[in-house]
């Protein structure tokens, strides 16, 4: 079962997007054109095969701008989901439902576009012990909820900011004059919980970044023979991630040379959103 | 030359995507591994070709971190550019540029992604009087920018909200009971700066429409020919939007049934960044 | 029936007035002079004849406050009230009910202060087809809540903000070197939902603009015969307003020329208050 | 010379009131018209006399918009003007003078009718040792504007809110069962450096209040003779206000009584704006 | 019993303290360890002896992270509690207890730390006319929360921020050029509700103060025998403040010579906080 | 060298915090007493030795309220100082300063209060492998400027929150029914560059934890002999910290068993401000 992010973390999100959409004056079309009392009961239904993430965005999205709206979940963050699956319905006032109806869609196809993603390669490197993760190329101001996506999906999740683990990467070495005065700096300022992760081109830097202690190494573009001889070299004295060119095509490859984890930034900054319409019902 | 949103609009979601990054402790990577007065100068590099769209929302990510950084922009805001062309440079203090890069580059390359998009379909359409414009299908939060990638990519722009036009879609016509009872009922609520669009089905909802007044008309999966039809029937009294399976194969043949715009969620939804790399400058 | 505006919207404005009465430390008068558990019912008595409008406000303030307390609305916003008629009554805990009483008052009075005064003009054009319509001379902040008073009023809204329709003024018109110049410009760059107004002095701009498409033409100014001169020109080919000196006297007049909507600033910029006043119940 | 409010107080309202009207798209006006390097020179010229507030207010609008326009200052807050007299003057981008007049001249013009209606009963007092002083009646989230702009025009504050002052009104003290009991409960509870003060219907509560120590004494709707006899009653021992029905023709009368204060809530919340104007300068 | 702060007043607070801590993704250890329904029941329990603050605090952190948690005061604020006291128990979801917990504690155990010094001081002068009293210098951002604190321990509140009462301090009087002028200057610009204390470092500077009508007197680092002449001159025309070195051992000496009051900085700046645990329930 | 808080992290607070003190009438002190333009040269002088942190919040806090005052910085953060040492010179106008003291003083107090706290501990265990680190026991809204106070002391830090590390503490291992699976489960969730920290009570809890893969232990409350016992089981294989009864009498006794960490929460929640005065300069 997928763990709920908090309420409280993420509804400002939502009420922002809702008065981003709102506006000075509010739903002009609804106002207008849907009486005051009018009752309506809508589904959300699958147009495409997915996995879902966002349900409780979109159920926060509808109680915002009426709390008495009833919202039923039938398929929680994290199910697999068929063409014409109704996977919510909602009832209520009318108009609070089609003035909310952008707002909770825009939030549900996004993050079922990312869970769908990540789905997309997880069930490919099942059979092995790589685990498929995101990256920091997140859109501005989502991180949390896209990442919540990746793991709907199935996915595990990187550094979810600047702060939270170390990650040397190629011009963090440049300007330091090297992986070891690099890995070192970094040991002798991080608190006892942060992990640090280095990236590295070739297995030469490899070593000395195993030799520097690194707890982590991200493999940056090593075609798969070189992958298998790194995870040979660190054999299990640090965690071993994968990065670059990872499609539902290649994963498999990669994750069966060894390695713990496979990431790609496409599956926060360049998914579609998964296809999920609003329909009334009879 | 594409008119800039003005910084007061768009500081707080640059400033907020920073400090979703920083967290609560900075980049402690860049802090522990470089020098605190180190300088360099690097570069944003093309990788793929594209339009580009977000140059102000990096120069303000960067001038959040560090105001005495110096960016210097060689391909603004609207620009082609190819693989390999320098699209800006920045110079200063190392660490504040590595700190504030991947929020810059988060921002340039989703919106330059935007505008490719835009662009894909704008340039086959160049030769009809129709354009291509997106839709309330957005990232929550990012609308204005998104809309101003847009608008970079050479397209147009619909609604920004739900209250700056009336866009009487298929379940509000359903609860009003008819197109025209729901025109009816917007024209006399509505402001006289505000236009009124309806989406119709068939030539029939259209002619509906057009006697009830509708300023637009969101002609809404129509085939070719029937767009051909609708166009004629509309005579110019309205405006004709086409919207449904917009691509870059099949928005020509759209465009040249003579509708005003074509509208395509996905320019805002479901692009792909604009690779765009940092690379140092010898 | 008047459209509420959604909670959503307006209530971070009423939560700011509230912080903003009780400042650091709280109502320091009712928490010491008033016990902690006493019960009060009071009512809000119409001190002067007016229209109703902010009641949405004063809720929420109280609810805010404590949201025990329980609000009866007798006349709801848009109603038209006599000297002494009880408007709504409020029960419960009394330091919670005087805490909000003046925060409640400021927003109830100043905005059924804007109702009766666009009341006050529009009883006299009732029998025209031209409405009363606000400008975006406005208290800051306020914008929304002043334009939802003058629709309780009986009055129509212009535009909201910068952003939701072109309005060209004799500014505009200036810099840009004339009114074709100005509104050719204008349309290239306006989205399709757009419209566009020019203010005009004269009936020769007045023929300028109309030739150059203008959707709405602002007679500035105009004297009744030239007003009605201008109508004949327009013949319904866009929308007519006038502005300029428009009281509860020369109103029916402006609008028996046959304009469609006049506008006067000091409906949001220059009211008084209605006179409401908070009654024990006994 | 009038004591300005340090800018970190009130540009969050500013910034406020810009976003609010320039909503998410901006001056599409002035962007699409104007043309983007355009310079020009405006003036901000009195049409009425009065008494000038708010300059700050529109100085910070300019900056928040464009930190290079040039503003200078003739006549600066708290200055009598005379029709026609120029104001300020404003230099630099056309679009961004443009795109922040209105909102700077709603906050001047606010301030200026306030501080105008202020002066206009603190010129007919002057004589005496009476000072004309605002209420809590405010208009929501401007009250630390709208009592500068009483002091700009001559006049003296009362409590900024719930907090900073006690003031036992009718409604306290018939819950509280007593004048003696109120204060009494007040005088406990209060910090040493908090004044109390009482509202009085009557010369027997006006006793009553005295006796209990009340540091002032609000004398509510007394005649002219009562006004004598409660000064006389007071003998100094309290500060003593009136209040009630201040006019420019009444006020003088009322303050000749021998009373500190006279306050009127109309200063705040029913005056018009002072009509100022935004000329191109030749 | 201790008047409580609305919910309206210092939610804001708790809630940023909550954001504080989960950060973005949230309480990862409860979140993998606990499992998502499991049900506890724990219990504050006093340590030490003491003072309880700061319920209200611990409930608002526990409601807004879970609304259906059930809190049971058994000390309210305000209380003297004993070691092994239950102070309070709350009832609910695990995962969700757990999460709040470190801040509701941060908030309990800081408030009451607070309010046991207060205490401290408190029960040493009971049998004088004095009362102990906090100043300005608080933790940022929480000095609403550390007054009512005091007040919880017995403690009067001095101002709550630069702008409720004047407080000439000795670099004021140094600027202003003496006592007399910068009272004076005061006494012009203050508001009729505002009183003006004067800190004086000396008997002849207390004649001063006192003949230019200074409403307290902050007697600054006196010692005994001057504080009673100090007493004797001020001879109850002003407020009397001792501030100094006041502590459990030297405060009843301090306050038997007379004055109103004994102030401390350090109540609120250096105490420590109050040991109180969370312990399950059997 | 410390590495400085990027101001766009800390800003936020210095910001609320004056505007906490400035409430919405400014510094009615200072303003009515200073003439406006009065310009002055204040100097912070030690009263006490300590270490100085929170210098940049002083700087900030003073530029905040008048970006021209000038602030010169004798010993930066991490400094130790004598009693009488200067600091921090601040030049410039007269009324900015005082408006800004006592803000400034409050962050730089309390922060060299921590810094100095924490170097008291820090010092006698120099000669030791172990660091002395904070907890998130602190006060609400200032966890990463106290956390910084304490690197400025010469600490380490601890978690910055609840979801930047693993923490399971005894409550989560009741209720998950073990360490086995606390741990278990903890790593199946944790994302790979979270680390995993595990509190116990006993030896046999060290087995099982070390048996589980612990990244690192919080030995809580052992005595001496026993941490020698438990640093011995560890052997390296785990990072150990040593919590309880941690005083400048206690560390190094506790640092000499062989520890990596010494945690001690007062740092944060009780410690006091260090005493430094604002003095003018002659």
């Amino acid at each position: 079962m997928i763990t709920p992010l908090p309420r409280i973390l993420i509804e400002p999100t939502i009420r922002a997007a809702l008065l981003e959409d709102l506006g000075r004056a509010g739903d002009i079309t609804s106002d207008s054109v849907i009486p005051q009392t009018t009752q309506t009961r809508v589904a959300f239904i699958a147009r495409d095969p997915g996995t879902i993430a966002g349900l409780d965005c979109a159920a926060i999205a509808f109680s915002l701008l009426d709390p008495t709206l009833t919202l039923k979940i039938l398929f929680p963050d994290g199910s697999r989901i068929a063409p014409g699956d109704t996977i919510a319905t909602i009832a209520g006032n009318a108009r609070a439902i089609l003035s909310a109806e952008r707002v909770a869609l825009n939030f549900l196809g996004h993050l079922s576009g990312i869970a769908t993603a990540t789905h997309s390669i997880a069930r490919t490197i099942a059979h092995t012990n790589a685990r498929i993760t995101c990256t920091r190329k997140t859109a501005p101001n989502l991180r949390a909820l896209q990442k919540y996506a990746v793991r709907c999906g199935g996915g595990a999740n990187h550094r979810f900011g600047l702060d939270d683990a170390i990650l040397i990467k190629d011009n963090h070495i440049a300007i330091a004059g090297g992986i070891t005065t690099a890995i070192t700096r970094a040991r002798a300022s991080a608190g006892h919980l942060v992990k640090i992760e280095c990236e590295v081109d070739t297995l030469d830097q490899l070593t000395q970044a195993l030799a520097a202690g690194a707890d982590a190494i991200l493999l940056d573009n090593f075609d798969i023979p070189t992958l298998r001889q790194a995870v040979t070299l660190i054999n299990g004295t640090a965690i071993a991630e994968a990065s670059g060119r990872i499609t539902p095509h290649t994963a498999a490859g990669i994750a069966e040379t060894g390695v713990n984890l496979i990431s790609a930034g496409w599956l926060t900054h360049s998914t579609s959103v998964l296809d999920i319409g609003l329909d009334f019902m009879t």
